[in-house]
């Protein structure tokens, strides 16, 4: 079956356009996590941190699998450990998706020719192992940016049609920014807008029964008019929208990434699930997983209320 | 000493604006390393391709140490494997720092704010382990893409101006399809020119003494008309040209990437020079590191009769 329409079925199933952003920061994880490894690696070294994420994730991941369809981990924060810190990523794409959960890696990749093949095979295909083909890291998809232009994105579709995988394409970033490249003017339209009728194109030979394409976009929720514009550019597009909560945007903002029928756009929030618990004395450091389930449900309830 | 110093002044001392690009292939890599590799980890495993990739890399980097100022590993190549392939990557930058080698890890990474953040402290900077600020991947130079806009790259040059690194910003590929975006009218000029000027600015705050900035370009030398224009454009930045030789560029094509002195660009070659042994008969597979200084030896003079 083709990704996007494995995501469409989870979101209509779940009734549920949410994705888990799983952004492990350190310094909020709770300290019994963090004894807990540091007692496991007999000391505080990279390893123990790689352990402390996988345990954190693990509780979110088993605290909200049967009401969220998807989780989006953010590579940069596991990378930055190093290799003990993929191991990390690694392990917890492996959890989700035993637990149902889809995975969509959160890491903007993306090169020239046999340089975006490797991308592709090691995040969403096989690689070769002394002749062996090999998964790795293994997730279901991956977001990737434009700024190569097709060929950069071929070998990712090619790899999507082969292993029923997914991509999305950066269209429109919410950052302030944004705007310098994104927002240049190119004849009588937008730069992301030049984009996302790139990614409609790339999009058309993996649009399944749901409509929707196994290449998808990200486009941010704090430029709701443009969204709106985009949205009609990427008509078999599921949009990923960052941006809720945490980076500014409200249910309403991500409202113009979604068709009318509510349907096509699934909607991120990273810290204000998984550290809810941070959020309200109410909850004890070791409840940060029904902190978490709570917050889900809060979101989902958020954004149903919307159509 | 900034890294824009580090670099033109190493250049400089070899007489060799060239640097090596490691981007191992298993199927490439000779028989006896593969053997060995294997033995050691008792099967064919991701662990035997790693420790592949090291042995390999290590020859390589040896053979080059003394006439090459930089490697550039591509890390696709190893990010494909996991976990094991980045513990690859780690221990090939090590060896090329202990050589005397700068390392430009060619990622092609960015994203807005906290995790460009994570991405310039794993890379460049130190991360935090308990409390205790640590190094991690550690290169000397990443590589990291523009369409976010100046708040993406604020946090890799607050990393470069305290350790002392660089980043290569994304301006003009090499592939055929490059045009799409890049090549797109935005006024009077090009989507690249528009963001050459930015690199330009981005970079002001890190000159040092050699007259280059710490925030260097990547321009594809398979466009040498276009590379002269943004030569123009941004006349502090060291320009990172791959293309040379198996992407079709030759020395003449590089040559507007320099400045009229022959200073200002290092060009990079990868399958041209690790996999030289595979191009001529003459080798046997255990000589492949002389072939590769060969290969390196060739492309410097290749490149020295320029100017």
């Amino acid at each position: 079956m083709y990704f996007g329409d494995k995501l469409a079925n989870h979101i209509k199933k779940l009734n549920n356009p949410t994705v888990v952003g799983l952004d492990p920061r350190l310094d909020k994880i709770p300290t019994f996590i963090k004894d807990s490894a540091i007692k496991q690696y007999g000391g505080e070294s990279l390893e123990a941190v790689s352990a402390a994420i996988i345990i954190f994730n693990i509780g979110i991941i088993d605290a909200v699998a049967d009401i969220v369809p998807a989780i989006k981990p953010q590579i940069a924060f596991y990378e930055q450990y190093g290799h003990a810190g993929l191991f990390a990523y690694e392990q917890t794409i492996k959890h989700a998706q035993k637990k149902g959960m889809l995975v969509i890696g959160d890491a903007k990749r993306n090169d020239i020719s046999s340089t975006a093949k490797a991308y592709a095979d090691g995040h969403l295909g096989m690689v070769d192992v002394f002749g062996t083909p090999t998964p790795t890291i293994n997730t279901d998809a991956l977001t990737v940016t434009p700024y190569l232009g097709t060929d950069g994105i071929k070998p990712f579709t090619d790899v999507c049609q082969e292993h029923e995988k997914g991509i999305f394409v950066l269209v429109r970033t919410s950052n302030p920014s944004a705007d310098e490249i994104q927002g240049q003017s190119v004849g009588d339209h937008l730069m992301d807008e030049e984009v996302a009728t790139l990614v409609e194109s790339w999009g058309r030979d993996l649009i399944g029964d749901s409509g929707y394409s196994s290449v998808g976009a990200v486009v941010g929720a704090t430029y709701p008019e443009e969204a709106g514009v985009l949205r009609n550019l990427m008509p078999n597009q599921i949009i990923l929208v960052p941006g809720y909560g945490a980076q500014g945007g409200g249910a309403e903002d991500v409202k113009p990434c979604f068709h009318k029928n509510g349907t096509g756009a699934i909607v991120n929030s990273s810290r204000g699930i998984i550290f809810a618990y941070l959020k309200d004395d109410k909850w004890k450091e070791e409840e940060y997983h029904e902190a978490a389930r709570q917050a889900a449900m809060d979101m989902k309830e958020d954004l149903n209320r919307l159509f």
